[in-house]
């Protein structure tokens, strides 16, 4: 007999099916016993006289379906025989079936193997595999393509601070902490539109419930543009989109850990407010001056945008030269460049870049680097490049701040940090 | 005004139109100039009666759209002014504009930034953009999950040869060689289904025209399967979509490499062959006995199957238990695990995995490896786990042999071997 899923077996009373996976639950009245099978699809209730293994042991059971209104679904599979395919230890080392909010975040990443299997936590990675869809989704409709470049580089693309070194054949190299040099090539090198879904890797000390060390970068970057400002409008544009298409389509986790999302239409009213701005606004609100807009002000900014543009999201651009990197296209002594908040916690940066050679070559040495130290990034330039610009979206950060998490690491299926190389 | 994409211009005639782009070619013919100008829709012909830029510059070009036979597309555009954009130098270090079958692999790679604006070569990764677009949906519509896994490890997967090692916080961490670990623990994590596109890195010092050192890998992972049978009818399928939706929108590409794809209909009749049989048809074939499945024999075998069964792919089946990993489930003295051969190279490793937990611990001292050396990964299999199987196939191995590229690192943006770690 063919394996039914059981959110399709619910529906076929009076049927017989065959439906395996995991002992969620089992509840044994003495002669009776009720079994939660759970598997990818959903969660059946069924009903045999004896049942002795662990939970979280893999079954394959064979049955009638019959209804019944108080078993999830309204129907149970009345037990024919049932076959075992993976016994479990009866020592499971946190409970799979109950709600892990009480569970601390080290024991969750601790026993990972395992709290993956807890449906709450499980639905964040569901989840997240929409949200990777959906950006791809939207930049291909714009015409992007997609690029898959190198982490391992001979040196730094933003300077060659907080980089990992590895060991590359008795030579030393480092883990890419922005496709930025790549994304910048592939504009010049004709597609115009890229965007690339890969590993970013930044050595960093930060122990903050916002950093981990190995993240996934949702990076674009397009050409032909003269400022920051297409780069905003296709970010709250993709922001709206990303929004609407999870509330029909991840319901189910948003309802998981009551969450929910901006309404997709707000997304036209998200303020742009230079960086000056923003301190003043942050001064107005605290009545305390901002130096720069830190944890604590992005909240601010976010809350103020909130109440006075009804979405709690702000851009924040015109940064000053000193705060951005020394690709970044000067406009006086700020910069064309921009934030993303998104309920208190940047989720972007972005900005147009330097395309002109003379230009990004008169910028290296106020940034401390000489012509010719960036040996074959200068070529992009060199050899004729159109005006660009691009940004990234921290995958973990959106994930985090759509559902609510109180922890990045909650949203990486296996976390990095300073203390944490493994699962 | 704003830009119109060449491909749309051509047909815009008696329009004004602005088109912006890269300065693909001059022939100036003294008093009138033809410019052939790139941008990512195609190329087009601009008339003007002097211009002087080198070739990659970038402008922006306005005029009249003309009627003409002899021009690209049928139309050019006849110039009342341009902006420059990005000025290229002259020195250009290779030709942009010709076919680059002349220039050695060395010069393309030593010059990636410029090489890869040369259409033809950019071709390639047009194509490979569409392949991973392809893998996912392939995978998704089967009801796949997208995953992303952490690359930095505190340990090796497959036995700990071959690892790129680098310095995690004062500690040596490694850069995992495949996501096996990980795709496991979210098929037992109930995901059931799950696939991954990201990097995998082997330190091996091969330098073959079949090796890099950083790759995509695509992989996928499923539950409930006892053999590696449904895994070679699952990528029989995959590679059949394939091949029928590159026909279908990657012709372009493939009339760029003079290359085809086979039948999609021709798919079906992949011959399976075990790995002892496997051995015999290449002694038949080549008249020498076949120690082990080495290059030449992959692509002896691959001649065979295209003679026999009309299709240049075979998959190889029941390999012995010393050719496959620890972790790979037995069938007698050899495995349920295969290998997928297109066009003389090996582009798949796959098979079911071991799901007992007890099989597991009794089959590592046979690979030199003790019960709780596996750490985390033991837990797996400890709390019940369906029984499983995978594969990945290689994103840059796939790309060469659709287009027939001599060389891997043609498929690759930024090939990294023992010599290359940048640009």
């Amino acid at each position: 007999m063919d394996r039914t899923l059981v959110a399709d077996a619910v529906k076929k009373i009076g049927e017989e099916v065959e439906v395996s996976g995991w002992v969620h639950r089992v509840r044994d009245l003495g002669g009776v016993v009720f079994i939660i099978l759970r598997d990818r699809s959903g969660q059946m209730q069924l009903v045999t006289d004896e049942f002795s293994l662990p939970v979280e042991s893999v079954i394959t059971g064979r049955g009638t379906v019959k209804a019944n209104d108080k078993a999830p679904g309204g129907a149970e599979v009345e037990l024919s025989g049932f076959e075992i395919l993976g016994e479990a230890a009866p020592d499971l080392p946190l409970a799979v079936n109950q709600d892990p909010s009480d569970l601390g975040l080290d024991v969750i990443l601790d026993n990972r193997m395992i709290s993956l299997r807890n449906p709450k936590i499980l639905s964040i990675f569901k989840l997240q595999a929409d949200i990777v869809k959906n950006f791809a989704d939207f930049f291909r409709n714009r015409d992007f393509t997609q690029i898959k470049t190198s982490k391992i580089i001979g040196g730094g693309s933003e300077g060659g601070t907080n980089l990992f070194t590895m060991d590359y054949f008795g030579k030393t190299a480092y883990l890419a902490q922005s496709p930025q040099l790549y994304k910048q090539t592939m504009v010049s090198s004709g597609l115009e539109r890229v965007f690339e879904i890969g590993h970013a890797y930044r050595a960093e000390k930060h122990e903050t419930p916002r950093h981990i060390n190995e993240y996934v970068s949702l990076d674009i970057e397009m050409g032909f543009i003269d400022s920051e400002k297409p780069l905003m409008e296709i970010e709250r544009d993709f922001m709206a989109y990303l929004f609407e298409t999870v509330r029909k389509e991840n319901s189910a986790e948003l309802e998981a850990w009551g969450a929910t999302v901006p309404d997709p239409e707000t997304c036209a009213d998200i303020p742009i407010v230079p960086h000056e701005e923003a301190k003043k606004i942050v001064k107005s609100e605290t009545g305390q001056r901002a130096l720069e807009i830190n944890p604590e002000a992005e909240r601010v900014l976010c809350d103020w945008a909130e109440r006075e543009h009804g979405i709690p999201m702000i851009f924040i651009n015109e940064f000053p030269k000193r705060k951005r990197p020394f690709y970044t296209y000067p406009l006086g002594q700020k910069t064309m460049s921009f934030d993303l908040l998104f309920r208190g916690l940047e989720i972007t940066t972005g900005g147009r870049r330097i395309n002109e050679y003379k230009m990004l070559m008169d910028a290296l040495p106020k940034f401390g680097m000489k012509p010719g130290e960036l040996g074959a990034y200068e070529d992009i330039f060199k050899y004729g490049c159109p005006p660009h610009g691009g940004f990234a979206i921290g995958l973990e950060r959106i994930t985090q701040k759509i559902l609510g998490l109180q922890n990045i690491k909650e949203a990486t299926l296996f976390p990095r940090d300073r203390k944490r190389v493994s699962p």
